[in-house]
């Protein structure tokens, strides 16, 4: 039990959303990064800690740099390692305010690698989150330009560092999940679309719920043994439910009226581009493989819908409702 | 069959002026650059990947990190290379956002070259986008000197380097393809004009198209090799097509009337500048020689008439129709 | 006796809020950091350095570079070192303005360790501050992401210093105290939220107050020894005070009846977050043990409830009165 | 035929203004630089391009970095030559947007200087320039020091060095030539007043001037061995009146009249300074020196007066007519 | 007689309150700094350099670099020096503007230090007016984080300086003197409050007294030695009595009633903190040793009050009155 | 003859005050600097280079960096020269503008002193400006910081740089003359202050003027030598001038009623400080000087109060007369 034990994910009272969002894109990765709005403490980043106990291990190389899961995908760059497998934590990197170019992407020392002919790349976060989550804690501060870095990294799956003629590549398959508070700046339109779901977390108004967090809270705080031998089992529950659904995801069927049920659904909300609806269909698509259902149905858009499009709506100044609020009217009216 | 294996061009559903223009500067890169307008999410980097693997693959000399035709193309600064030459894929390379002036152009290290008489420059961007395309996405967040000194070499066709007293050259021809977002910040008139062509790309709005997208993209993902085993030979035919035009293009005729139309055209448009006429033609003949034709006639000016001028004409407050359709209908008027 | 021999913390006339405040912050430094409120010349700093003669020594491995209480505890980039026990005062360390990144957290000297193999890092004042208090006069001053740091390092306890591939760790366990002006710019929401406590501090109005202040300064400048014969008795009994709380702490009783009021308050109160009611119960836990009350009471919640809320408050330009006489007008309400 | 063959300077259609006030700096650079105001795409560059082909070449000795046209004028920092003279063209230099001060004037590198005895100074563009032209693209969006230094070399003839201590000096005598767009910011008026000459660059309005353009602009294109057949003859016409010019030039006589309509010319404009008259004076007897007149008469001081003067002018917000045409107005009516 | 004789201070004719502050902060530098207000011109730079020749001679130990009275106070990272002991005048700093944090406090060469554990420690200027005066010109026009640690060492006496783990420290005791042009930016009122004292300075409108300085002036600059003759001894009669008070200092009485009307006064006025109060006893409590009277009596209080308050007063936009006039006519009202 | 010969100083038509201003510098360079006010294109410039030529040699000791008088002067960080003196024109340097600190003061490398030992001084601008003349073209657009230096280094004649411990001094006395253009930007009132004198050039509006000078210039481009042929001779009478009266400077009396005629004056004007009436008398001391008169009197005053006292007025929006027209109006009244 060390110091920094993270509190049990399925002892976080509330805030289905954003654990059903976690939970699906452990099952597909390639749904895309999850943004997360709502006010500081709300436990956001309690969420993302929790997350990283509460997903399976990783088989890697002793020693990678990358975790690579075979010899083979070691990179070039690395030193070779024999061929002892280890199991890890799916890992779950920190990004942290104020990060440079190089620290996130890897430093490449050019001038070392000509004149001396030595491994010159000294590999960044990107390499360290490879296989897991990259969290970055209020991505609005960040700057515009990293996160469309990260975020063409996240979708073609690959780190390239390129630097005079020199090009280092590795594999960085992750899923980068964002906080931002929506006081705080906007993330540009261009930004949000690129990431697959975003969720809402509110702090709770009802009595009951908030002393449910208080005293959980304050049990873990008090006996911290105690409070996780209840808990880990719980975790263990959803863990076995993610690999289950991992295995089911490429059969599951998605049938026509599935996807004009998508298409209609875009178009009807005016969201931009098709990432929407490719999203949508992806999203529900695992939460049907969760479920263990053959194939995708209006049930499943029906739930996903507001996490896979609500941050792709154009803002209409005369609908005050929010925007969750607004796909799930939406979805209502088209699946009359 | 490679993990990034690129959506085939052929399979691209609508998007009908990018595609020409596309193969247009594919037939005549003196066209000079294309603007891609349009949101996030329409396929505009995805056309430009797929467009990399349509593209007729070119003869270069071995190891040539300009990608020389020729032993004697090959530039000085370079090592010398055996007479071997290899076939590759058209370049296509991507300028990625905030990159250095240095790594665009090549980097000379003034005091290698000085105190140890050693080669000492490591060529850029730009030498690897000789005979190919230069990709930039938002290209309207790019830095104004980059994107002039960009259309500067992509106009004289060679990158010249000089810093104190030394020199470095090579062959740069190449076509630049930029996309940009219209809602974020405008290019300059002056940029905007010194690109040969400029198309716009949209979501599409009917159910059919978008479910076929979202078919296709499915099947894509779903089973690569299937899919390529369709689409590889439809883009086959798209090549092979710009092969011939090529070599029909010199023969052309440009006729004194048509001559006559494209400057009446500009000076009905009040077009600044004389670069409006002169792409025009520019590109109705590249047009004639993809279809086949022995002149350019005016049914190659109206059809790239939009793509040539409408991001060259003034704003007109009082015409609330997009640039576009006001290239049109003045091409009506004229040629009424 | 020293130059520079602080003013003793039970000389200070008035202020109670403040004392008190960090009375409660030094029986359980897991309240989190204190603001301090209020004009200049009001002894905010007087009372900071004050803290540090009248805190509980620490005892200490002889040389530890973050005060470790053991031999285990000595970080493993430090020097090993003989298992020597001192007594140190509790740290209290001032972060100047304008200190750099590398000054609060350290310096990581990558070059040196790569080549070297040395000892590459020097330790910066999250070190000094270990085991203490960390002191930064007009906080809003500092840059965000300074504070931000700052607050992140408070809670998790632990400095993590990563710099391409290496990382440094150390225990950072400190209260944070930060003094600010509410007239000289703001912190951001967010940033107020992270903080513990806050109390004001204000200029007396009364003359005898203001004259007794005159009185004791003069009286202390005149002759430190003769006035710190009297005064150092009474620290001292503040001293055994807060030694005897720190072991009564973990025997207070939370009842539920107290955790209901605990959430009630701050949903009454509107506060975003759950940090609110946490830190509430957390303080007034602090504040049974110090009186020596067997479990937490509506007495102790009311006493400490403007200190732990007052800072969570969104601004009601409609409501006129100061956040703490908001928090205490809502208590009434809520315990009537 | 090189591949970058310039279009031919005689081939341009239309733009009298400038082709004549490049001629006339020809005749001599005395005059001072040239401002050439106008859209892009009317042909600016392409002028400074075929006036690099037109001019006279110049004799300098073989392997001068500043064109030096005796040994006795090499500098003393570059190395010693045998005095063997060749034939070169006169440069034409292209200021790059975005240049440093060092590649401008050189670089010179004060410690090797020091510690080693080297030779330390690397020539800028400045030395190349040295003879010929110094063409800066879109002046307007250049630092106002570079211009200024630019101009003061430009007058001076000379450009000096210091560093530290150490002075190296060389010959610099050029004309600039800068080109500006109105719409884009404005030059400074004390930088304008210290430009020679200022010509306005039009798309011409006439479609067979516009057919014109195209048609030899295509012909150009199509073959440009053929094409330069015809057209080189005519820039060798341009270029012997040029040389006899020059012969002409200190002959011409300036009589007292001529003296006072210059002066009273420039008080009926209102123009700061004294720079109007001298350069009015200066221009007109270059033109009669190409024209084969024998003295400065009203007809030349007519022809030049608006390039001349027309940007000396103080803005007139109640007249709207451009600047050349007051100034020709204005002729017309001290010449009554 | 050096060529650059400062004029002497009893020679300036007026400014009767710039000259009492600096007396009596000569007398009792824990006064804390005085802030001069005025237009340029009116003399407040020569008052300084004047004052520097008034003040009496401090025995130091011969080659310190602090200045130390004793081999005991020479700092540890000087060298040792012999036990001899010479006078110096007292030292009169000048700060100038632009100056680097690195120049003010000394510059510690990290790398040296560790490197080759030599002596890295350059001292500053903070070194230099280690128990003098520091004067800064225009201190309005310093960075505020420079004049907060300027304000700093002045309190504590002290100059500490760390980085990344080596920490430097020596006396710093001096008297702060800012001149200031109150139309010029002003300080932050933190800052204003953390000067001792502060006075204005006006050109005399009285035809005699312009006339008197004006010959004085004339007179110094014709014949320095028989100008100073004459004023050097009026000099050291000031200087003599300024040594008596400080011997009179420790044994003024500070009665009840005065500490009363100080707290009263402060309170009447509104000053924050308390700063006021306790400077205003101290100034006064130096003026009763210069004049030689046994107590702190209300006549000093009414002179001092408005050198030791008015720049603590809250600007009041209905009273026009300057704030000196403010504090007079309040002390009349309280001692009314 | 050098190419550079600088036009004659009696050769310049019109434009007493500004000659004025500076043939009474060169006789008191105590004055101080000189600013000239007015359009580009006025002669300010020529001027200024024509003044170099103008003034008379100065004795220096062969080879000294700093135009030493005497091996005595010659600074210690120079090197030691024999006893050779020569003469030398008298020094008119000019600051570039955009010049660097070090470039103007000096560069000190204190890694060279510290490590080697050597010799780590290269003198600036100033340096070579001692005993002559430093012109600032266009001093309006320098850095306050910098004219504030040169100012204070101006008045005292010593240029004094100290970095970290080391300290180096050289005379610097010169007369500082700066151009300004009153449309772009002032200089802060505290830096026109401390000016001595002001001028402001015009273009001259009288025809037979503006002819004189176009002839002048048009006969001096034309033939040089027979120009200057006949007025060196007419410089070489201002020069004898120049060195009379330097020598009669000391013996012109100052009587009393001239001393009440300075104050009123300067009280009647209501300029700030007591530098107008300084700078008053000494300028009028050194025209008597000039003109060969035993004593200052009404008619000096009245002819340099407006050089010496314009630029010290306060702005009157309601006066509408330029500064140096009301310091002659009042002048008539105060002397009526």
């Amino acid at each position: 039990m060390t110091r920094n034990q993270p509190f049990p994910f399925s002892a976080i009272v509330g805030q289905d959303a954003m654990k059903t969002a976690m939970i699906l894109t452990a099952i597909d990765p390639g749904i895309g990064g999850v943004l997360v709005f709502g006010d500081r403490g709300t436990g956001k980043s309690t969420a993302v800690r929790a997350l990283a106990a509460l997903l399976p291990p990783i088989t890697v190389v002793h020693g990678s740099p990358t975790n690579a899961a075979t010899p083979e995908d070691q990179p070039d760059w690395a030193e070779t390692v024999p061929d002892v497998l280890v199991e890890r934590p799916t890992p779950v990197v920190d990004l942290p305010l104020g990060a440079t170019e190089d620290r996130v992407v890897g430093a490449l020392d050019i001038e070392r690698a000509l004149t001396r002919g030595e491994k010159a790349f000294e590999p960044g976060l990107l390499a360290r989150a490879n296989r897991g989550y990259l969290y970055i804690d209020e991505v609005n501060l960040l700057e515009d330009h990293i996160v469309d870095l990260l975020l063409d990294v996240a979708q073609s799956g690959e780190n390239v560092i390129e630097r005079e003629g020199l090009s280092i590549r590795h594999d960085a398959r992750f899923v980068l999940v964002g906080s931002g508070n929506p006081e705080e700046g906007e993330l540009r339109p261009q930004l949000l679309d690129r990431f697959g779901l975003s969720v809402e977390v509110r702090s709770p108004n009802d009595v009951e719920e908030r002393i449910e967090v208080i005293r959980r809270r304050a049990a873990f705080d008090a006996d911290k043994s105690a409070f996780m031998d209840h808990w880990t089992a719980e975790d263990a529950k959803i863990r076995e439910a993610i690999l289950a659904a991992r295995g089911r995801l490429a059969g599951v069927a998605a049938p026509d009226p599935t996807l004009r049920d998508c298409a209609e659904l875009c178009i009807a909300l005016g969201s931009d581009g098709l990432r929407g609806e490719l999203t949508l269909l992806r999203t529900a698509r695992a939460l049907a493989a969760y479920l263990g259902d053959p194939a995708v149905t209006r049930a499943h858009l029906r739930r996903v819908a507001p996490m896979a499009l609500s941050h792709r709506l154009r803002r209409d100044p005369l609908d005050e409702a929010g925007s969750s609020t607004r796909v799930s009217r939406t979805v209502e009216d088209v699946f009359a």
